[in-house]
């Protein structure tokens, strides 16, 4: 069994930290204050376990999405969540599927339940064969949407052409949702089948703190409450996550200038002739080129170490067709975007 | 498939809580700092995941035990360690086996993988037997030591004679061991199967922050790693369990203080002529009587509901014959001791 292997985490500073999709933004302030809140009186909080099913902050996710929070379930980190659901859904004799390439993470998972996966290729166009999937034969599917890391983002009517045809249960892993246009939310209510994915740690800048949620029908929600640990969600992380998740000017004016910045760098790699994939979540996924190199696995490497060699990480996803020839580029401020396409102007030019 | 149900954690103030053997002290205040520290900046750090393997909480409980990093794998609580435990050695056709009474949570994680639970009994001199533990088939044994909810350790060369006798993996669950007397930690440097689980939730007194780990032999570590979420520890609980595991002088004397109170409580309790168990962890197990009621399952229910009308909590374990008529009350401050001591002194006049 192979474990998932993270992005790089450096030690020591001086690096433009562009290869794990965190935000670049610190976290609200209220998520900051709630904290503060939470350590008074010496930290005598800490002493006690927190609310064992993370009650308080999910009443806040839904509130966010206009839910009961009879329909969440929190998780340390939403890893924990899609833990949870293989582990309660999928086995030997049901196996999970995916889009290839997607999270690597689901056949690490899946392997530790003895499950089967079922990998159904994201299609050259970057969409999805909706016939595949229906017929895939898996226990759950997973459908990362926004992709990652393709970048692209399915439309909500193919998701629900999906929920219709597909027979088994739909996770929705919207990680990066609140970076796209559209999310699929609402297909929760519409069908019994559907479970949405969340996570804090990418457009509410809390990674350091894991915390994650699906959003379910009550009985997939009874079934993961069952499963989980009692207290998966520490203290901190829940108070945190519930201010972060009431703090919607932030979250607006945050993911307007993450997107923003991810449209810039697109078309500032475009410009100069990359083969850049229509981006959705936080990072864009590009194939280097340059007057002396075309498109190629080795181009992307070459590329990749050059950036490295100036403490400029990025990420490459070597393993697959659609993203071989590529950098996926998580978007920085302003700044470090433009150290990067600095960089990437002197790459053009060596 | 049942569920494990944590202790009652009541929302609102004016509660004696002593049913979840929290820390009645707040925690070191050098954790305080490190958390104070790592939110600089507006909480910038918050954006970043963790450290994925929790290198310096590992590195700080290696210096705690006089360990390498490589024998130490940290996790979301204990709790995680057990369910990583369980994931990694046990499954259909390879049960987990566990004291009776001792710790419900390893049923619940072993139904979640559709492993087999051999409970071998505690027998009624509150031993270990260790030929019934060596032929109890079990894949992965849990032996709770000091034993929850029954109070009393088991001596390290009973515990050594297990760890030759049992083929499989033997796994000390020592969540109170910092209250006893001895523990078995150095059997982890003797023993190929021996591992050591350990939590801040207890004597540390970091319950809400959920964090715990395993000692144990470098092999199994690497299983272990292989299993676990990427970033299961976020930013917060690591540094402050670091920080915590390195205030020895906290540690010892506070610890000393629970002790004393424990000692207490137990010799005013006895001197009232209640059955009480040795106790070596935070809490106590004591049979209630009264000149009207002799010890019985009855008589528990009627002194844990004259208790908790005046709004104080212990807790009751009505499903083993060494557990049914009594209740387990963890140590509290002198004073919730005090005020538990004059509501016994208010029943057993009633």
């Amino acid at each position: 069994m192979s474990p998932y292997v993270p992005g790089e985490q450096p030690q020591g500073g001086g690096w433009v930290k562009l290869n794990t999709n965190e935000n670049p933004y610190p976290p609200s302030l209220r998520a900051l204050e709630a904290v503060r809140v939470a350590l008074v009186n010496d930290g005598a909080a800490l002493r006690l376990y927190p609310s064992p099913d993370s009650a308080p902050l999910r009443e806040a996710a839904g509130r966010f999405h206009g839910f009961d929070a009879a329909h969440v379930v929190a998780g340390n980190g939403s890893d924990d969540i899609l833990n949870l659901l293989i582990r309660a859904y999928a086995g030997p004799g049901r196996p999970i599927g995916m889009l290839n390439p997607s999270y690597s993470l689901y056949p690490v998972l899946a392997a530790a339940q003895h499950a089967e996966v079922v990998k159904v290729e994201v299609t050259d166009a970057l969409g999805v064969d909706v016939d595949a999937v229906a017929k895939c034969g898996a226990a759950v599917f997973f459908l990362t949407n926004p992709n990652a890391p393709l970048g692209v983002a399915f439309g909500t009517e193919v998701v629900r052409s999906l929920a219709k045809a597909f027979p088994g249960l739909l996770v929705v892993d919207e990680a990066y949702a609140a970076f796209a246009d559209a999310d699929c939310v609402a297909l929760v209510s519409e069908f019994p089948n559907v479970v949405v994915t969340r996570t804090l740690s990418k457009a509410h800048a809390l990674a350091g703190l894991r915390v994650g949620y699906a959003l379910c029908p009550p009985l997939v929600a009874e079934v993961l409450h069952r499963v989980r640990d009692s207290y998966n969600v520490d203290r901190l992380a829940q108070v945190a996550a519930a201010a972060a998740l009431d703090d919607r000017e932030w979250l607006d004016v945050t993911v307007a200038q993450v997107r923003a910045t991810r449209d810039r760098l697109a078309a500032a790699l475009r410009k100069l002739g990359w083969q850049v994939n229509p981006a959705a979540g936080n990072f864009v996924l590009a194939a280097p080129v340059s007057t002396k190199r075309a498109a190629s696995v080795e181009t992307a490497a070459h590329c990749f170490e050059f950036l490295r060699a100036r403490k400029i990480l990025v990420r490459r996803f070597p393993n697959h067709r659609l993203t071989e020839k590529s950098l996926r580029i998580s978007v920085g401020t302003e700044q470090e975007t433009d150290v990067f396409l600095q960089a990437v102007a002197a790459w053009m030019e060596g």
